[in-house]
């Protein structure tokens, strides 16, 4: 695995926040704190670029989100003294699906609060006005772990080159509450549900063969020795081919 | 002006539709209906390429809508022979606003519209299966007149290499009904709104203009003879450069 020099990381991504926002000439970011470890980071990574004044962080809880995620989201904008402003998206999502499908699935529902939470943010950011910040790490963006136009729509990715592994080292050396840093990372979408249970698959051992995949020039049919089970390497193959779509620019004829 | 020969490019573009719905797996796809030109012409190619019974529109009209858009709509989808179905999306876009936004803008109004129809439209697609079909011309992709997240999102953009006037004259061929295509284009996201008012200049204007700016190399500091004003190539050059941000990739560090 890669080593992430997170001093250096640190100013090159505070860089990257400025140098866009100056571009765009905005000089706000809105993103939405959902009280886990990215959207965390991401906000202590624009208040340094952009200063606290600078930085909104929007709640936007379903009326079945966990508690803990506007507790630690609260504790996070305490921290960072950043302004936030709640918005429940309960009666917009129920509004949809009470009448027109009831018997609708968890992960549809999931698809479609992300999408709710999408739409409330770059409203907010049009009345600001701000930019709407990305909260995505490399890791779910490369598997598809992400709501397309969905928590996957920002103007910018500040941590979108980060693998999660480094999200969490990151996060300590920014003091982000140890309570976000070490809370099992979910989205929350439904009770239980964890991202490492979806995916099938641990952060350390994703992080690894991601990064052997696209960096190294590995793949599940080399005779050499690879670092974990032939089996894990084919499911993340797996994972990145059928998300690809997601990633890609929307195909046009020429 | 380029010259499209339309029976070759009915062809290509059946193709493009089939051969991605077959690699993507999926038979069916979904489109929203506005009752406007550009959805009534990818709904006719996609009827052409997949067959009417995989073809379903979506009637999204909110409680402000034009009536002949519903009109309209129906009026295509009966001349296809397509499903269809209306959810109508005042409760979602009101549960909004009402509660946190009540003096919002109408263009604030009019992309938390178009996001709520791209929510439903990928929610259907989930349900049927299906592939969200897109309604996008090249002419307001380049000048930027849509909703990114809203009507800009899609799995592939069937009429998205064509300028308007050219969806005119495809529209012709395809024997689009009338009404159709002889009304002034509007985004109907408010009461007389019209494209050419909005843009502030008209399509046949702006298509050559985007032709010459984009296909011919031609810019307004040129000093051959322009075609226009050169005030109009400057607009035209202001709304490209304006809306990058809407057609580019997210940015993301190395």
């Amino acid at each position: 695995m890669r080593k992430l020099k997170t001093d250096q990381e640190i100013t090159r991504i505070t860089n990257f926040i400025g140098d866009y926002c100056f571009r765009a000439g905005i000089t706000k970011v809105v993103l939405g704190l959902s009280g886990g470890i990215d959207s965390s980071l991401s906000a202590a990574l624009a208040v340094q670029a952009l200063g606290k004044e600078n930085v909104t962080g929007l709640l936007l809880p379903y009326k079945n989100s966990h508690p803990d995620s506007a507790g630690h989201a609260g504790l996070l904008a305490d921290q960072l003294e950043i302004q936030t402003f709640t918005i429940d998206i309960s009666p917009m999502v129920d509004a949809y699906f009470d009448n027109t499908a009831p018997d609708a699935s968890m992960l549809r529902r999931g698809n479609f609060m992300a999408r709710m939470r999408m739409s409330v943010l770059y409203d907010y950011s049009s009345r600001i006005p701000a930019l709407v910040l990305g909260t995505g790490n490399r890791t779910e963006i490369l598997v598809g772990y992400f709501t397309q136009h969905g928590d996957g729509a920002c103007a910018l990715e500040p941590i979108g080159h980060l693998y999660k592994t480094e999200v969490w080292a990151m996060a300590r050396v920014l003091g982000i509450p140890e309570a976000i840093i070490n809370k099992t990372p979910t989205a929350d979408l439904w009770n239980g549900q964890t991202d490492e249970g979806e995916l099938g698959i641990t952060y350390p051992e994703l992080d690894k063969i991601l990064y052997e995949l696209t960096e190294l020039d590995v793949n599940s049919n080399a005779s050499a020795n690879l670092s974990f089970p032939k089996e894990k390497y084919e499911l993340v193959e797996k994972l990145m081919s059928r998300s690809a779509f997601k990633r890609n620019p929307v195909p046009v004829l020429d």
